[in-house]
């Protein structure tokens, strides 16, 4: 009983940039919460033994989705309003909806709900940004799943901050908090956006932030109205205003950059920032699209997001790849603009760049964390399977059958594992019915 | 036992003009293959009986979807030559793999496994165009599912037609040989494309068509490239092409419609010709986005279509409707550029519309054909459900838990009941194999 699972006939998609792109009938080793080994079957030794075995015939095996922005809780108001123009969405439902229902109770069991769904759709990791992100946290650890969380920061009176002036300093209690008490959680600080954070908070935020070794993440460029009110108030534009201010750096993860001068690219480039782009919220809320290829072609970091639920309104990262990659195409008439390969990488290793974790997840290699996903490809909708492009514009993430998180099964036939996830839709369903 | 089938306890979404949007605890009455009644538990006969009860707690009832484009046999080519330029993709892989593979094995066994895939992801109506049409609709009728099957028409030598002299002849036998065999199936004419047919060859197809009150289907304006080729050699636009030579009507469905003027969309509203968009065609192979809301606005009874595996790579309608409601809405940077509501008509009765079926299909209607799917709503990724559009934004064919076609039930728990699709399977991997 050498390893603690171990996966045998197998298709494995490693996205490991120094292995083969596909092993036909391979295996995959778990010990110790790391990938001990993968291979073709083949080179697997007779001895080769398991704690648990998994039969992966007819299935795909591939490291689990990086998802590099949420706001998990917000899952309390997916589908409550859609289709209306972005203000009346904001300030009539979103913001009220939000003003009368978030607690920490509410934070917790949504936060739990989003995690079902993100385990389900094959997604590991992921980074969160919301307010009473504690209970964020709390859930996250029950639920198993890998994740940065990012305490809210906006300089108006929050949930679980009433006093702006502390919104900094709670953050960093939070972080503090957080720091070393699960392998599997890095706590951050989010700042919401340069329009409801002034310079002196996103530099008071960033600067707490390096001292304690965390991610600053913050939505930016997102609509074209946004960067016409940072030109009024600051009479610059977004990345400029943050570079100037000294937030961009490799720990600062900026979210959407739809709006952006070739300029404020190279900005970005230069200054090692990492990017969250989120195809399907940037298309339903109508805020743009951002300039992807020019992004990558800068050589930026740049993983997927999925966004909150209210404005996507799943958090399927499938759902994501398959978006990113044909929006790209259409915007620029060339369908060789984004390819799936890109977009894959996007989604595993790329993403894991963007959390700082490129070492450690994002790809099945010997001595990274276990955190794995197999795929039943034996489907009509997955048939023929000629190459891993399919899994971007064909599958989705109900395909996803079992789900590995640091060598721990969270979900196995499509059953969560760790937590009741009836309990978990029965609570969310009695907030929405008092909404 | 009055009924053959009775589904009860049910969320029902009728998608009707005249019924209530949602019926929250409701049942429906199948008979005869036709939809007996619908309405609420309280209003149902304590007596009423069934051969057949399906508990629908849980889940939502709503009409079958209908696909208004595809060409299933392309199930074949699907992902084997994705992110190419349009002329790589189609003269080094495309017609190559055609011509070595299409016959009428090939073309039977592949139009089975692209049922397989429309039925479990809640198709119950499909338009299809190919070649040796014939074995199209075998494939259909044994799979259970409703269809206007189009003999393709060229003018090249085709498989089974090698004689393009004969195009339309052959179309005219297959329309003969499928006219009254089977309700379920109505035959049609495809023409290839106004490049690809000479306006001889559309009129006559036309006046055939015209003869034996059968559809035509044509692909139009799907890139610019095909604009400035018809310009070249007709001097003229493809809609004005096409009116010139009498080819539209209310019989006449074009497919794409992506490059037009606005008097061109008004010429298809003068003549009542119907249009199909393949959003996700058109965004993969990076034609273009479609005028779809100037044609909605126009009065033009407008469907959704997969377009064929070699260009989607899927056959899920519900994909199609989401990328559908988005990409409009950024393509104008307008959220209410298109709603959930106006895509879920598309989808169901607008389809029914573009085939002629809008007394038969498309809604849940006493006296309707009882085309019915259901879903699993009490999944982590619907929940909360406040209202349909989240079937838009939330849902994928794999929530499809039950699909009924023509009063009979053809899927159940996710499997296919009248034929056996793992054989389905094998049978196109073979031929994927030996491509």
């Amino acid at each position: 009983m050498e390893n603690d699972i171990l996966i045998i006939n197998s298709t494995i998609l490693p996205l490991a940039p120094d292995m083969p792109e596909l092993i036909r009938q391979g295996y995959v080793a778990v010990k110790d919460g790391i990938i001990a080994a993968l291979g073709s079957m083949a080179d697997l030794a007779d001895a080769a033994g398991a704690e648990k075995i998994i039969d992966g015939s007819g299935r795909l095996v591939m490291p689990g989705l990086v998802n590099t922005h949420t706001h998990a809780p917000m899952i309390l108001f997916r589908g409550m309003a859609d289709d209306l123009p972005l203000m009346t969405w904001l300030h009539e439902h979103i913001f009220p909806a939000e003003a009368k229902s978030v607690n920490p109770e509410m934070v917790y069991w949504c936060a739990k709900l989003a995690a079902a769904e993100m385990i389900l759709s094959g997604t590991t990791t992921v980074a969160d940004g919301y307010f009473l992100e504690n209970s964020v946290a709390q859930a996250f650890i029950e639920a198993g799943i890998r994740s940065v969380a990012a305490q809210g920061v906006i300089d108006f009176p929050a949930p679980g901050v009433p006093d702006p002036k502390r919104n900094v300093a709670a953050a960093a209690e939070f972080i503090e908090d957080w720091q070393s008490r699960s392998p599997l959680l890095n706590p951050a600080v989010f700042c919401h956006s340069p329009y409801t954070c002034s310079p002196e908070t996103l530099q008071n935020a960033k600067a707490m932030a390096r001292r304690k070794n965390a991610q600053l993440f913050i939505h930016l460029a997102e609509t074209r109205a946004e960067v016409e009110q940072v030109r009024e108030q600051h009479g610059t534009t977004p990345v400029r205003l943050l570079d100037e201010i000294g937030v961009l750096d490799k720990d600062t993860v900026c979210v959407h950059c739809v709006w952006l001068e070739q300029e404020e690219i190279e900005v970005l480039a230069r200054t090692g920032t990492r990017v969250s782009t989120c195809p399907q919220s940037n298309m339903k809320l109508a805020s743009g699209i951002a300039p992807l290829k020019e992004m990558l072609a800068a050589g930026i970091t740049v993983g997927l997001g999925t966004d909150g639920c209210a404005s996507n309104n799943r958090l399927d990262l499938f759902f994501e790849m398959d978006f990113c990659a044909k929006i790209h195409k259409v915007k620029d008439l060339d369908p060789t603009a984004l390819s799936a390969a890109t977009v894959l990488h996007m989604a595993t290793l790329g993403g894991a760049g963007v959390l700082g974790l490129e070492n450690a997840v994002g790809s099945l290699s010997p001595g990274k964390q276990a955190d794995i996903i197999l795929l039943d490809i034996i489907q009509p909708h997955l048939q023929p399977f000629y190459n891993p492009g399919l899994l971007v514009y064909g599958a989705s993430g109900a395909d996803v059958t079992t789900a590995i998180i640091g060598g721990k099964l969270v979900m196995q036939d499509r059953k969560i594992l760790p937590f009741d996830v009836n309990e978990t839709m029965i609570e969310v369903r009695k907030m929405a019915e008092s909404l």
